[in-house]
């Protein structure tokens, strides 16, 4: 009953953690990814506005910060489930916009519920705004499985997860994108292929001539 | 290829843990939650074979050590989720039957396969093993929802838990479920009604006459 | 160098969590607030838009998810320390402002320059996005503070949290002001004042005259 | 008093830990560990079944899913410890066992006493369904070493408890015991001899033509 | 072999949590716990230097950091095992000093071998740094189960813990226990003895008049 | 009011964690780094005393084991913030100083204030005694970057702890320092130079001729 009721449920998705199952170093909260799609999508709004294109700010807000909202009903559902069949994932849809619906109509206040009509619905649709959310959404992916694999994770599921990311993003036409694998991409490969460290140079070049009873 | 990776996917359910999302103050596992229903539904069991009715072991072995294995593959869905409607309910349990079929053929040796097939299977059927299963499942969400309760847990989910599962059992024609009902559950309840813990007359009844700085 | 370390820095904000060394019964990192900051600030600018007032989308798009971003560099300083004194709590400012530069003067591009430094600059100040973001910000204590007392924590700090940022909150002059004091915080104390569980009459309750062996 | 007592008390194996003290990446229950134990026999005894030997599944339900329930009074005592002196060992077994009895005594309603001495007396004897059990327990032993050694932990413990869990396991003499050398050994080793991840040919390989900003 | 082999198993220590098995709200570690005991001594040989008791401080360092080294070795032993038997208990004791100076004579430089034998070994004599580190010793165990019983924990094993150290502490004639029972147990009691948070009322008081649509 | 208020407060230092934002393989709490801090100041003291240096132990004792008490106040303000500036480093520790004395001056008995205010002041001057206590805390950065690096963390802040720490402690004129370049350091180097575990070797190893189905 009311907005408490919409603000309360936020905690929610800060016990909710991605890729359940999988072995990982870090977990990452919904809530946690949320925020860092929002941050990936100003940026490449501002990549995009650079570039000449008109962003709508609000949209951007409102589809970027409650994207992933939905999860407080449906849970963590795999992503092979839901891809499993066209019809099975049109059904979940439609179930978790159902959810959605209801908790609308059952705590939102008549005057907001436009407004949060609005904002809780899919938002990644062909607009420049829809496609911002799309890369930066993927881009998380990018990161959260760089992270794994940089840590020494071997799991093939962390691969896939990079690499279909990749794949995604690079074939969506935006200027961001370019912008993407033409210069955050190479740095952040690049930053992997650091020398594995040494403790017994790094303890040398430390001391200096100071030390005498390492042996050589 | 091979046992190898069935044996190794066990892991997967050491890491999904029930009830995302919902604050509580401890979490369970898949894996330690079918652990425990094995032990409930061993216990079950004995109180029917106590009764006359003839248990087929193995049976039983085999669809309570396995009725969650293919969360691996789905994933923790809600249960509103699962019960939208019969046709998602339909839908996702072909899907999960797929994945667990898929599976099999994949990586189970040709010889296994038709054990793997039966073991793997949805347990839930009308036999007495199915039932008991049935029972311990939910006798499983009792005790979950039972401890967070007794521990001050205040969330409605835990309340509906609790009594979901309670009426789920009493509607099951066993010898077992008249014995919870008479001999487990009164004990269970009456262990909570234990006045709060007083400190003070605690530590005045240690120290006896000792102490004496005490303020009365 | 480049856009990549700003990106792979968000990361540490996972890793950063709120009020360190206090008991609680929930941790909450510093991207998980951040996101909520977000969603809040999003609601309250819908009621002044409601009431007429003009929002800045972007500006505040770019201030409530950049907030705390220099946390990364100063880490967690303890709200005492900071007002031990105006002398300290400027010098701490200053030194956080100029490793926020430093940051972006080593590692952002020189083009994506003047976009940085608008947008991890302190975002507090008087104009309604700034004002919105105060009242976002100090409404996420509330919840904090309202979560770790209503799950039965007595600690001190938790109660001086809730009403110092109430008080804060209470003195700022918008029109989302008077909607949480008047429509959403009489819900959240209402929410509270609920019978504590009774394990006993919700069993009863649930089995009706099914169950026989209860002792009453 | 009563079997609830015993229901109640399950829940402590979820938080009793395996092996306390060493650094791993993963942390086990005993109630996880117990589990896959209960997995393992299952899969054992479908081998030794097809072997053409006679298994009692009734009494593998029974030992292998209480199999380690006394750790409930005696703690997690190491290994090295338990092994110190043949004497030590006995009295430690003599203590656990007698707390077992003790806890039979005071909470296990009459009727079913004599089923609960015979459920959680020690298992692992002479018999099929006893060397199954042994042969199930140190599998879990060889995953768990396995999964941290593949992992990159360098503690000599997990070494130790690979190689020797590997060595009593191939002197025990059953169908199965073949058949996890023959068969399912092998594909765990294959398994980890896997070349290391390469990000940038992932990378390249992900982005084929369309990338142009990698430096090579 | 050396010096390093100690410093680097004090790890252990931090992974190494007391109680294992019990509901907790909060874990404590044996290197935590120790440390605490270091503390609590330190204060409480004041006390005793107040009343002109001489001290030997070099002695009491020695005795309470490393009272509970040994548990590296034999892991965490439950307190009713320990006391099953006087046998046993002998028994255990004697396997423990046998692991300690098994590692003193393989890893420590024969130099130090006195010192470390001497600092490893029981430090609970009569002498009054003895009675200091007993007295510190239970007065964690008092703490522990205090603030477990303060936040709500109805677990029998915490009331009996505190019982049973303030019970120990009361029979031990030293200065600093009158300390204890006459000036702290009174006002930690009185602590505990403080209302519950009425949300509520707090809310009124810190918004005064300024809140209209609370409902009362 | 009174000593109960300081024993009640060092639980807090289990809660603070060292480093906080970083990633890190295992996390460590102020007390246990204050209990490694205490072990390791009774061993570099030792070598002292062997090479003829007078140690007041009591001194030693009271500084190493409160020396990070004043954290509980300020909380975890990262190193690179204390030294931004002469002044800001002066004046945080002032404030830190100024709320040790205000707690002292509110909670602690006027008997005791004396005595609290020798403890709690800095102890790091130019005795003896705070020479070592410099090592012991440099010491264990140097295990804990250490512990990061051999575990294969690869991030950067933990190779600069390495590095920084070493070289502090290489400039301290104390013959434990000589020590410990001369006696640990080296082993702790050559422990890290261990070939990287090979799965395949120590199964072949561990079965022996025994094994037949692994292929070579």
């Amino acid at each position: 009953m009311g907005i408490h009721q919409y603000f309360w449920s936020l905690n929610e998705l800060e016990r909710i953690y991605r890729c359940p199952g999988k072995f990982k170093f870090e977990e990452h909260s919904v809530a946690a990814h949320s925020w860092k799609v929002v941050q990936y999508a100003k940026t490449l709004a501002d990549i995009e506005e650079r570039n000449g294109v008109t962003v709508d700010w609000k949209k951007l807000y409102e589809i970027t910060s409650s994207h992933d909202y939905g999860e407080i009903f449906i849970g963590d559902i795999k992503t092979p489930v839901k891809h499993a069949s066209r019809e099975l994932r049109a059904l979940i849809q439609q179930v978790e916009e159902g959810m959605v619906d209801r908790f609308i109509e059952e705590h939102i206040p008549e005057e907001f519920k436009p407004i949060f009509r609005r904002q809780l619905q899919e938002g990644k649709d062909n607009s420049t705004e829809g496609l911002i959310l799309e890369v930066a959404d993927k881009l998380d992916q990018v990161y959260e499985a760089f992270a794994e694999l940089k840590r020494g994770n071997t799991e093939k599921e962390f691969i896939e997860m990079y690499r279909h990311a990749l794949i995604k993003i690079s074939h969506i036409r935006l200027h961001c994108v370019d912008y993407f694998l033409d210069q955050i991409l190479p740095d952040m490969v690049n930053d992997e292929i650091v020398s594995r460290v040494d403790i017994r140079s790094i303890t040398d070049e430390a001391l200096g001539g100071r030390r005498n009873g390492m042996e050589q």
